[in-house]
C-alpha cells in the first residue's frame, strides 16, 4: 500500500501523484496483483482510462486532471512560448478517452479554465488545481460517509452492489465510504456489523474490487450471488442497501449499475432501507425524470458462453449496463451537501443551494 | 441427437437405454461437447449421478431405475439363485449417490417393490418398470406443458431460471416444458414469443444448459444477468416468470434454485405472473409450510475468487443453493394433475386426489 494514506480503514488509493508522474493502480489485475503503472504523459493517462486500468467516474476525473499537468510539463519543455496551443491536442485526447464519463469532461474543463491566468512554468499552478480536485473529491466522500453513517445509525446488516469505493474515487468512496464510516464510527459493535457485497455480474466488480479493498482495510465482508439478495432480506439479515449512482435526475430517479433496481424492489418489499450515495456533481438538473436517461447496452459476448458466439443461430444475450430506480423506491439520497429523505422534484431542490 | 426423439422442439434426452446399457449425456461438458457415456453397471450409474453427469431430480430418478436394471442383469449372470440378495448392495449404492434427491430414493423403492414377484431372468420385468418410470415422467411433463401453456395463453415474454428442461427430466421438462409447449402450440405468433433465460449463478445452468437445449430445439432465447430481470419487467418485456420446484410444501410454498424468490418479488411488484411447474411427486404433504424446508448451503469457494481463498482473513461468501418463495407470491402451480390458482393449504388439497 502507498504510504500516503495513513488513515485506518482507508488505505487504498487508485491514483498517486509523484514527482515522476501519476502512479495508476491497474484495477484490471485486482485482486491477484497490486501493480501501479507510472504515467508520464497525458497520452499514457488517456490510455490508462480507455483501457479501464482506472475506472469509476470520480477517479477518472482525477486521473484526467493530472493528465493535464503532465501535458503542460511536456509542452512547456518542448516550447515555452507555444505550450498553450500545443496542449490543446492533449486535452482533446484526455476528454475522448471515455466520452460518456461526465466527470472526465468536467475535470478537464476545470483545468482548462486555469490556463489563461498562468505566467511562466504552468506545472505548479496546474498541479495545485489537480490536487484540489483530488482533495475535494476525497473530502466530499468523507462528508458523505459521515452523513450516511449517521443516517443508518445502529443498523447491522448492510448490502452493497458493484464497486463504489476508494478504487472508484479519489479515495474513501461513496456508498462504500458510508460502510467505511460505519466501521470507523462503530456505533454498532464491530462484531455485529455485517457487510454483504453482491458479486455484480457480468464484470464482478463486487467480487473482485469491493472485496479486495475491504480486505485491505480489514473490514469483514461476505460475498453473495446477485440473486441471493432478496433471500438475505427475507432472513432479516439486511437493514440497508447502500449503492452509488452514475447519474441522478432532478426528481431523484437514480441510474446505476444493472441490478440496482432489482435490489430497490426487493428492499421495498421487505421494508429494508435503500440509500443512494453520490456527489451533487452526479445530479443532472437538466433531466426532469430518470426514464429520459439512455440505457447503455454492452456486447452480448460478455454474457454468452463462447459456444453460442461461434454457433450464432437463435440464441443471443441482452446486456444492459445500467438501470433506473424510481425515486419512490429510494429512502434517502446522500450527497456532500446533505441528505434528502424520500427524494422528489421538490425535496431535491435543497441540494441546488451552495454548501453552507 | 439420438433418433429416439423425433418430436419437433423436443429432441434432447439426457438418458437413453440401449441393449448395451444406459447412455448418459455428460451435462458437465455442455454446451461445448455433446458426449454420451455408456454405463453398464449400477456402480457406473451411481457415479454418473454423484459426479453430476446427470442432474435434475426427475432425471436422477430415471437414471437410478435403469441402474437397478443393470444391477439385476449383472447379479443374475453372476448367480441366478442369489441375485435378490446380491443386488441389495447395488440398490444402496444408487440411493446414496445423492442422498438429498427425493426422486432417487422414490425410484429405487419403486423398482425394489417389483422384485419379489419376479421369476427367472429379472431384466425384462425391471427394464419394463424403468421404462414405465421414464415414460410416466415424460407424459407428466407433456401434460404440464400443455396445462401451463393454456394458462399463459397469448403472453409474449417468458422468463425462466436455472434448467428445468429435457436435461433435468426424462424429457420435455417442467417449466421449460411449458415454454416448449408454448412454442409448439403457437397461440402467440412465434416471432412475438420471447424467452429470457437467467444465467443462474454460480453454476450457470441457465447460460450453459437451458440455452443449449433451446438451441437444439430451434427455440430462440435471450440470456440475461440474474440481476437484470426486474429491469426487463420494468420495460414491460416479461409477462410470465415460469420456474420449476425442488420441493413444494402443503400450503404451496416453493423451494427452488436460489434467485427464484427474488424473481417472485420482482414479478409481484410489476404485476407479472409467476408460475411454478412441478409434478405432484415434488409436493411434500408432510410439510405444512415452506419455512420448515432446510436450506442447503454450498462451499464459499464456488463464489469467492481464488485470491481470497488463499488469503483467508475476513472475507468470505454465503452460498445458499435454494430459497423459499411464499405461496402468496405464486400465481399458479401447474402439476400433471392440474393447476392450482393462488395456492394455499386449502386450494392445494385438489392435487391430493388421484388423476381423473
Amino acid at each position: 500500500m502507498h504510504e500516503s494514506c495513513p488513515q485506518a480503514y482507508d488505505r487504498v488509493r487508485p491514483l498517486v501523484w509523484t514527482e515522476a508522474g501519476l502512479e495508476v493502480l491497474d484495477q484490471r489485475l485486482l485482486p491477484q496483483h497490486v501493480k501501479y503503472r507510472l504515467c508520464t504523459t497525458a497520452r499514457e493517462v488517456a490510455e490508462a482510462i480507455s483501457t479501464m486500468q482506472v475506472r469509476g467516474a470520480p477517479a477518472i476525473g482525477v486521473a484526467a486532471a493530472f493528465g493535464v499537468v503532465l501535458a503542460a510539463r511536456q509542452r512547456f519543455r518542448e516550447c515555452p512560448d507555444k505550450w498553450r496551443d500545443l496542449i490543446e491536442q492533449d486535452l482533446d485526447c484526455l476528454v475522448q478517452a471515455r466520452p460518456t464519463a461526465v466527470n472526465l469532461a468536467w475535470a478537464v474543463a476545470r483545468m482548462r479554465r486555469t490556463i489563461p491566468a498562468i505566467e511562466g512554468d504552468p506545472e505548479p499552478v496546474l498541479r495545485a488545481q489537480a490536487q484540489a480536485i483530488q482533495a475535494e473529491d476525497l473530502a466530499a466522500n468523507r462528508r458523505m460517509g459521515q452523513l450516511g453513517a449517521e443516517w443508518i445509525g445502529k443498523a447491522k446488516g448492510i448490502l452493497t452492489h458493484c464497486n463504489t469505493g476508494s478504487l472508484a474515487t479519489a479515495g474513501f468512496g461513496t456508498a462504500l465510504g458510508v460502510i467505511r464510516a460505519l466501521w470507523q464510527g462503530a456505533v454498532t459493535r464491530k462484531e455485529d456489523l455485517r457487510v454483504y457485497a453482491c458479486e455484480t455480474r457480468p464484470w464482478l466488480q463486487g467480487a473482485r474490487l469491493t472485496l479486495w479493498e475491504l480486505a485491505q482495510d480489514g473490514i469483514p465482508a461476505t460475498l453473495i450471488c446477485d440473486s441471493a439478495a432478496a433471500f438475505l432480506m427475507q432472513q432479516g439479515r439486511v437493514d440497508w442497501v447502500v449503492v452509488g449512482a452514475d447519474r441522478i435526475a432532478a426528481n431523484g430517479d437514480v441510474a446505476n449499475k444493472i441490478g440496482t433496481y432489482q435490489l430497490a424492489v426487493a428492499a421495498r418489499h421487505h421494508g429494508v432501507g435503500f440509500m443512494v450515495v453520490a456527489p451533487t456533481s452526479s445530479i443532472d438538473w437538466s433531466l426532469p425524470k430518470g426514464d429520459l436517461i439512455p440505457i447503455e447496452y454492452r456486447s452480448a459476448e460478455e454474457l454468452l458462453p463462447p459456444y453460442f458466439q461461434i454457433q450464432g443461430g437463435r440464441i443471443d444475450a441482452l446486456n444492459p449496463v445500467f438501470d433506473v430506480t424510481p425515486a419512490a423506491l429510494v429512502s434517502v439520497i446522500v450527497t456532500e451537501r446533505g441528505a434528502v429523505h424520500q427524494p422528489s422534484s421538490d425535496s431535491m431542490q435543497a441540494l441546488r443551494r451552495p454548501p453552507a
